[in-house]
């Protein structure tokens, strides 16, 4: 497939049919585990570290080695972002856990993927879990992954499941290239940011699946078909998915601009409900494509009824005017003795006989074509064609 | 089609089915984009400004060539109405932030549409966000654009999508030629008398729709087609939008009330609260015909089944009657040798035998008749009829 | 129709079918219109006014020429119960609304019929909207009007939609004859008894409904058609609309209790309580027969789906039995050449080939017989039966 | 029926078709009526009136002729219970009003039956309304009525709907032979007892619905009726009416927990949480069960459809073997005369035409069979069969 | 079974039909027992009570004979942990009574299982109802049994409904072994260690509905039979009845967080927060797998319809070809004589007559296999194969 095409029929790729990944099951606990487990690989690879470190005259950044080298930006005035690209192993938690003194909670929800987004307030510190989706660049499905945030006084530790792709290289560049105010604000708002662009993220997805609800829409009354029932079906299920992930993400926004926090600024509070704005304008969405798919399985059935009506149609249409004919002709098939009595079977013997009988066939069938075409019956057969 | 005909048959030509505008997609956020950012065409017009400056006294309109004209008005005693038609481009938005003072995500929400409609309170500054919806003159559906209101402390700043028509007309007459109340109020009695247009303009569309669904039900018993199935469809997914639209409405003007707010006064809570009412009642009928519409849905189930029966019954009735005579006629169609045996088929040579062989037929016809008669099969015909 | 019959049964004549009243369309307000602007027809007569002024002592009954004449005994310390029958013309309202002093928007929401049921407070002032339901006398459907009561310090203003009927009578007699403590009580005792008796008048409203669904419970067993269709998706339709002017008033009864208000003293608010346990009656008699109704939906989907299978059954029978007969028959009106070989067709000449045939074909329509008999298909015919 | 047969098969003899006792339908107001109006026959006989006075060492019981001989009674420090089985005349409302002094509306309540559960708060009296079920000795149904309690400072009065049968026996034993902490405590305690007697008898009605939607989930799989339809559509409206009946019930002793009352001690208090539990437990279980029963109404139209297949496949079967076979007969009885050409159906002058023709038809039926076979459309035809 | 095929399919073999352990009836009380009834079988065996009493230090674990033996650990500062395995009899519940010190309700709330899992706080002790499943070893089933707590100053008393097995070994070896921070905390920390214990057992189970469901959802479309349908309607069955076991749960450890409690430590509550995060991920995941059941009841619905499609069209193309064949077939077996007139069937006497019949017959047939091929009937044939 070529990339021209594929930009053409932008989100046609789209296949919430073999899309797996978007089934959300919660991470589920190892019975009986000690709070603060952590279920990492063992042989797990470090993860990679990036720290930019940012005030409104500098921006550095820095891949590190370990952890520990985080230690010496903590402390300064600067805004220190610790992005941590993968989940990494016991190793990389110890040192962690040491130096940004996480609870062992913390490191429990920020690990054992996925978690349901919330917010948790600690002391000195505010921890947000939140799911972002990727629509996949040749839109074939896409992508989600767990981003924990641990907001601290001086410093921002966000934790992204996986290394490869995230939705936030915009905010590098407005760090890096100081573009708006993102660089005389604090990392609060450098958090606030981050989340946005996380909620942003749901949209195109969002309207993929819109698009797909439009096809179906056509292909529900034009042409049903088992596989449509299967594919309604199962963007009901994703939409169900996206529901459970976004819904708590609202819950966890709104708790933080209702109840506030020392460590988000009046300023970015203002931001956050633009933030909240966009999420909820995402629940409606889903709210409203759960409902349309909902009512796209109702069409289904009544289209399938429908098709039922027009082929019972045509079955009665073709029985109602052979049979009375076949039985006609069976009369005088019969081989009662005309020899025997001038009342037995008088008609195989006239000169018109056949052409009698013919005629009698005709106006029948006639009489019955004109019964049916008043009544409409051969106006909808159009509707049986595959299109 | 005459205008005259479109007279008497007021909301007949209204059609859900083309009318695709009433689909809300709210402006879906460039991901990563600064807060702020304005998703303006580069090369768009600037906007017509309207301004009118009136008091107790006297009342005057301007057309403004730019923004910049109207800061002389924004400082004086008197009201200054300034009517922003079209969403114009970036220049329009550095000059109008630069008078009125807007904060960015207020110049985010105002262009980049549609947004949710909701109420925020920034200092000094009240913004609200609405959807208007206008029937259009003949009646073949409805516009809809977003209508935001800045209310300042002098002044009220409204920005409409499309330059072409509002409903806001008589309220310019109404400043006109000093009719009721409105020269004697501040800036937020016009709010309130803009916005009431606005919810009133939602009235003639929703009896639009009342009036479709009257006719859907009569439709959907006597003559139920997929084009029926589609149409019950087409307005649940339209009355879902509409809803989308005015909830986020009712929530804006009670915390409006709620909580109050030191631009409005006392008095023109009691007018919002009238106006409040009638959102509700907005909600109360769209709510309604929501559930019309899904019980239209069962009934049209219902209707095919019934259908169905009717065809069933047709069949079977005819199936029935000649079957069991096309097997008598099969029976003396039989070639057994009537010579060797005088138990081989003797009703052959009977004189009466063929005359035998016809009573014998109308005799169970005439039974299965009296027989479909009785369980009144052919009394409900009728409904198969197509009016 | 005599009657006696309709005395014999009693809410059998209601005919929810052709009555249409009890559709609520709220008064869409002319978009644009001055808040206050009063929707009159200009040449309407003026209302017939009653004043019934009352004390523990006293109670005179006068009818008015003009509003004008109620000025002298609204300042008396007796109770005065303004009664306007009909909502009259421009004049009478600028006339009522010197003498009580009401707001515009009062005046609004009396005159521009029907608005949603909902307690305001103004200064001085209370102000309730009801909606009144009469069962007609023959009980051929039911008869709605907006009552609006202003409830001042001595006063209670009514303004009822039209002057016919209304349910006030049995209050009119206890004040002529002194019955009860309503002599004893201020104009908000007045207020809860004339709101009480509008509540009331729901129940045999709703009893005529409960019996239409126990009738319509039988049919959609035993017959159901289209027709049936038809009358449960209309009860549901008017249902939704009870409950549309049942709820509102919950609620303000509801905030009456919880809120108070100076004028109404403790003692009428324990009789408000009991009005507001009718109201939840109400509400809860709505709610059950619209779950009732939605059930009866499925239940004739069910039925329809039954007799289908009972017409599926009969043609399943019959066609069962008699093609394998007109086969054997068929088999039998070959002509293969008997003459040219003794396999063909031996059976054409055998002594007995004729009776055998038959002796076939009964042991096979017996064994069919005994197939269908045995699995209980004969049994439920009885069901096709109308009764 | 013998008894002994009743024993074994507990509830199944309870029979929701028939018992229609458990329709609920308010007592509607006499509209117009003076509240406090009570709705009693005329020539009723006076109730009988139980008083059972007791304290920690004595306990007495006396049957009373006339609601006057309280008196003496209620003075004094023991515990008074008052019990009035049945609802009486005027007469004695006349006298039970005067001796506990209760207001017109708690008349109203306690006799115009049924009422909605609920409790009220008046001057030095607590008013509760409470709905007693009663499955039938020999579980053919259950009993409701109608239990009204008005605790005072040293007693409570109950009143009965009818003097036949309650569930109070044991608490009057507990009382006799003073088992328990009852003859320790005040009459708070007592009512809290004989609520909580009236809310576990409501256990056995619902397990008795438990079993008979047991029984329906086999029926309404393996032999669905119509009258499985009925009785399904019959549970789910009684459920109905006993959620009416138990949720007022729930909120009444909420609101008792909740806002405490100065006639309940604290410990009596903590008993009530108790009976509060049991009230939620009643309506998890109806809950659960209305839920069922709408599952069963989707089960019973997937089980009709089903068994629509079931019996397409039997009429497909026989008309595909049967059709093309007489078709073949009817193609051998065709008359084209041999003796005119050589092309003229040779086949009826072959040796073996008669065998070729038997060998054809039994290749293609039992080609059908085995492509119906292979389908698996023989293995399902059992589930035709009735059980 | 071998066990290694049970580890490879390892949840297939659950089996939701026969396990009818997951239903929850409610202990339903004795209709008039004294609040505080055991209601325990007279002859029951003394239950296995073990003590584990711990501090930094040390870890004893004990196996006691009687209750008695557990006064001496009480009053230590040391932590108390008194497990009762089984539900004993009235002699046991005496003594338990007598040493904790245990209200009647208490004591009820432990041995009267099931009960609705609550949190109810009394002097000095915390009681906590929870719910207990545990998936079986071979995973055909799940086990489910009351576990009560009741917390106390320096002891945490538990109550299993059962001794076989439980899901607290994990935390046994905890606190034997010392890992994690058990030892250092309360019998708050451990009674919040075993209720997430409990809590994370839900998980298992879950997932072993999630694959059900997954399997279900294939089912339902390639394959669906009344076996499909049942096996749907009792998921859905047991999934309303562990949400009715899981929503109490959540409801009462919210209460703990939210109100607090003497008892409960400000850390504790931070790990409360965790596992309330935990009750609300498999409320999630019960609400979602309802969603998704009832979703599967409407695809079942529409399956069958399918499925009935592809019968009747099978019918209609067999009977649309033959009939009209047939039909032919039978005017050539008409018996009128060709020698009286030349008029009279002269088709017979043709030299090709006999082939002229089988090329109309071939063109006919072939047209209505052409036509029914183009509608795309034969395509869907392959539905219809059992897979």
């Amino acid at each position: 497939m070529a990339p021209n095409r594929l930009q053409l029929s932008k989100f046609r790729n789209f296949n919430p049919e073999t899309d797996e990944e978007v089934d959300i099951e919660y991470s589920s606990p190892q019975p009986g585990a000690i709070p603060g487990t952590l279920d990492l690989e063992p042989d797990a690879p470090p993860p990679e570290i990036i720290l930019i470190d940012y005030n409104e005259h500098n921006a550095e950044r820095f891949t590190l080695n370990s952890p520990q080298e985080c230690g010496a930006y903590l402390d300064t005035e600067s805004v220190s972002w610790v992005d941590v690209l993968g989940l990494g192993n016991q190793e990389t938690w110890r040192e962690l856990g040491k130096i940004f003194e996480l609870h062992p909670l913390i490191q429990e929800d920020v690990v054992n993927v996925p978690q349901r987004p919330k917010v948790e307030e600690y002391e000195n510190q505010l921890v947000l879990i939140a799911l972002m989706v990727i629509l996949k660049p040749n839109h074939q499905g896409f992508h989600r992954e767990q981003v924990s945030f641990v907001l601290g006084k001086n410093y921002l530790l966000t934790v992204q499941e996986e290394p490869e792709q995230d939705c936030f290289d915009s905010v590098r560049d407005r760090i890096r290239f100081n573009k708006g105010i993102i660089r005389k604000q604090g990392p609060d708002y450098l958090a606030y940011t981050l989340l946005d662009s996380i909620i942003d993220g749901y949209f195109p997805v969002l309207e993929a699946y819109g698009e797909q609800i439009e096809d179906l829409e056509d292909e529900v009354v034009t042409n049903p078909t088992p596989r449509t029932l299967d594919k309604i079906y199962r963007i009901k299920r994703q939409l169900l998915n996206l529901r459970r992930a976004i819904w708590p993400q609202r819950d966890a926004i709104n708790s933080l601009i209702r109840d506030g926090n020392d460590l988000i600024t009046h300023e970015v509070q203002i931001y956050l409900r633009d933030c909240y704005d966009h999420t909820v304008q995402v629940i409606d969405m889903v709210e409203t494509y759960r409902e349309l798919t909902s009512g796209l399985m109702d069409v289904y059935l009544s289209s399938i009824s429908n098709r039922m009506n027009e082929i019972m149609k045509l079955l009665t249409v073709i029985s109602s005017i052979f049979i009375p004919l076949t039985f006609i002709a069976g009369i005088y098939g019969m081989n009662f003795n005309t020899d025997k009595s001038r009342w037995n079977m008088p008609e195989l013997n006239w000169d018109y006989g056949y052409l009698f009988c013919w005629g009698l066939m005709i106006v029948i069938a006639a009489s019955l074509v004109f019964f049916f075409w008043k009544r409409g019956w051969f106006a909808n057969f159009s509707t049986i064609r595959r299109k």
